[in-house]
């Protein structure tokens, strides 16, 4: 694995940079990172990844070796290499807690900084924080799913490289996750560790009970025995019930493993045998490219099952691999002010919103989320009196609300001229953030198919303002 | 990012070697990688991956924080954690090249070791080579969709992770990519890097025409221009002609890139433009959530496209986001010698083959691959007289060939005893070889939608043991 450079970036990010240096044109600016669409048709995603980023932000930088290569591309002009050389992040940092669930349309992340260094952030910026909030997400899924049973990430060996495993061990225990296999997530991240047997294990012994027997000697306190190697029914779970009755005595936990079948039959019917052998307390887990949806439908025909390991689709997102985030420009100083931006696009839903954004969350008297409502960061908080809800871009959409409940500012700023302004939160901490945040939601926003859609919504201020400027445009055009 | 280490495996590699250690298992035995089902739907795999693999197995030890955390967490014996501190790997490497076309059921990878060092390194080796096996085919796929065209690799963004970005270049490149946007990948790789403008850099300036006009007196010889911001036909276009009419005059090259709308519809109309203002050598390059089907179709209905730039589906592998190449048991030692074993499932094809293989490709004259065949390494190799080729699980499938032309051996060694027995080939080599050899498959085999299948057999000494241990294991239970 490699070390992340500065030139971590697109290629573009470089040229037009050397154009703006050249041209005078390095200006203070304000970009928000946001996006338009919620994965996997679900109704809300989980934030993940700041942490990570701020680490990365304080390490961008060119080595003399970086800045060589980029002087033998040819088209690199020694003034401009020499400005790259003592290059630093030097911006300001607002983000919204990892661990928030998030919609689409509202600022998670908002930079300030000059024009260069905001846009060589770029690349690395989308990179850190789209798969981490994937993976969170998904994991939060699969997660709901299992009712909030215990999930192990098991991902290592179909994730989409060394550190798509480790940025998904990270996002997943994030997102739900009771614990991953992957041994060095586990040292690095602090994660809970967690692992059984192999068909390999079984198979290296004469009988299936020898091998079962010397998993239980070895670790009386983590027996879990996988019992599909040759037949779950006619031998494993038979074999199973022996070495869990000797553990029952000595009062230790047991449990098997289904990575194989039919796993609504089996695991009923094995469930069925270890009643019947006194071994109620055991668990049962089982494997094998299960998702939230195999997950759902076996937690609704009331499978006994007490673990799910999942593997590939929680660590790549299954058939939805990137999640759709975006870096746009919300305002550019001229003249000594900061101006607000935007774009406009034929597709109303792809017109950004303009101007230097907080968003905040309205609750209602029980502490659960109603609406997100965009507004201008030096607008006063919109926590007392009516305010004016308008739907991001359809015209005739919009409602009032009266807070009753706490009004939260979301974007809390983490760094200011490129230094930490608050420390890390412990990786504990922004799971139980996100599964506490979870719990709040009202569950038709987390229904895993056809949610209802959370609102977010823009004040009457970021109204008028878009209102104008795109009537500017048309006029100009 | 991380450096890498043993402890990037599953925990419960740590918990069985901890078992085969403590009851003297750790013999000797041999493992195939391969994989069941090709990705995408599609009728052939670009193998990659190898050579970063091989690296990593140089560099696949525990340092003293390792064991510390290993100790940690207390089921561990000291004896076992003074094994791992001296543990390296020590084993031989059988492979394909990278760039090889490959099949289903054929070992791409074959691993001689201990018990212990070839189930060590079982999540490494997947991971490496199933993430870069998925992106060079689904890059192939894309390159022989675009008629092998230029397609510029624009994924960073969207890559699941930092590494997921650099191994995707990396393995983008050898699929066909004529380039990646990730200037790291550049310089880390030696892969040519290219790109050309935002929409930030046109909305950067006052007007369209200054943003151009500024663009290409800055890199006269790489001026791709952006012209989609605001209008393509009314104004990007018209504004872009009037700066390539002013390069083409100074003998320069020049482009433009559509980035949004109906790409059928504007490039057609674009290259209109172009051939009316004499500007015939303009290029055009198109971008935006491009795929191998979009390619195909806008290929087939002769859209005027020199230049794809093709990011998140090309570095995720879209909806198909994990190779399922698996790492399994195929020869044992006992008694001192190598006895071979299988898994037998219930599903025939989820058998595997028993014993040390050797893959040979046969081609006609012409030196097209005719059929692959998996016999014994210690057969003689099979290139004179008529052979017979087994369906690998079907009983009464098969076939007499007789070569024509080449019979090949696929598997190289290139590790003896954890030691490098071949240099690494350079990146260009590996991508040259896997666009000649997908020049010499059929293009039946290469089709993007409902391919051919390509055939890989079993030899008739291999279907003896086969059907001889099946029919054992039948007898036993």
């Amino acid at each position: 694995m490699l070390k992340l450079s500065a030139l971590f970036t697109d290629l573009y990010e470089l040229t037009m940079a050397q154009g703006y240096f050249k041209y005078g044109m390095n200006t203070h600016c304000v970009f928000d990172m946001f996006f338009r669409r919620q994965p996997f048709g679900g109704g809300f995603s989980i934030f993940a990844g700041v942490e990570d980023l701020l680490e990365d932000l304080q390490e961008f930088r060119f080595s003399p070796e970086d800045l060589e290569y980029l002087e033998g591309l040819g088209y690199f002009e020694q003034s401009f290499l020499d400005y790259l050389e003592s290059f630093r992040f030097r911006g300001d940092v607002y983000a919204i807690p990892e661990g928030t669930p998030v919609f689409p349309m509202e600022p998670l992340v908002r930079i300030h900084g000059t024009l260069i260094e905001t846009q060589l952030i770029e690349g690395m910026l989308l990179n850190v924080l789209n798969f981490q909030t994937l993976i969170a997400t998904k994991t939060a899924r699969i997660y709901l799913a299992s009712n909030k049973g215990r999930i192990l990430e098991f991902g290592l060996r179909r994730a989409q490289g060394p550190d798509g495993a480790m940025s998904a061990s990270r996002a997943a225990y994030i997102g739900g996750a009771a614990a991953t296999s992957n041994t060095l997530a586990g040292k690095l991240y602090g994660i809970p560790v967690a692992g059984t047997m192999a068909h390999s294990w079984v198979m290296a012994f004469d009988s299936e009970e020898e091998a079962f027997h010397r998993y239980a000697e070895l670790y009386p306190d983590r027996a879990i025995l996988l019992i599909d190697t040759f037949n779950t029914l006619q031998s494993g779970i038979k074999n199973a019930i022996k070495i869990g009755q000797k553990l029952k005595a000595l009062g230790k936990p047991f449990g098997v493993r289904l990575d194989s079948g039919d796993i609504q039959y089996l695991s009923t019917e094995v469930r069925a045998a270890l009643d019947r052998a006194g071994l109620q307390d055991a668990k049962i887990a089982v494997s094998n490219e299960l998702n939230e949806e195999i997950i759902y439908h076996l937690v609704a025909s009331k499978c006994p099952i007490d673990i799910w390991g999942v593997g590939t689709h929680l660590v790549t997102g299954g058939g939805d691999p990137a999640f759709s985030g975006v870096y746009k420009l919300c305002a550019r100083e001229k003249g000594g002010k900061l101006i607000p931006t935007m774009k406009v696009s034929d597709n109303p839903e792809k017109s950004t919103n303009p101007g230097v954004k907080q968003v905040y969350r309205f609750h209602d008297k029980e502490g659960h989320p109603l609406a997100d409502l965009i507004t201008f960061a030096d607008s006063p908080p919109p926590t007392e009196g009516p305010t004016l809800f308008h739907h991001p871009y359809m015209d005739y959409r919009r409602f009032t609300l009266c807070p009753e409940g706490p009004v939260i500012p979301l974007l809390e700023k983490r760094m200011e001229n490129g230094s930490l302004t608050l420390p890390h939160p412990p990786l504990p901490a922004i799971r139980n953030r996100a599964l506490e945040e979870l719990d709040k939601l009202d569950p038709t926003y987390t229904r895993i198919l056809n949610p209802h859609v959370y609102k977010v919504s823009i004040s009457e201020e970021v109204k008028q303002v878009k209102v104008s400027m795109i009537n500017q445009m048309l006029l100009r055009s």
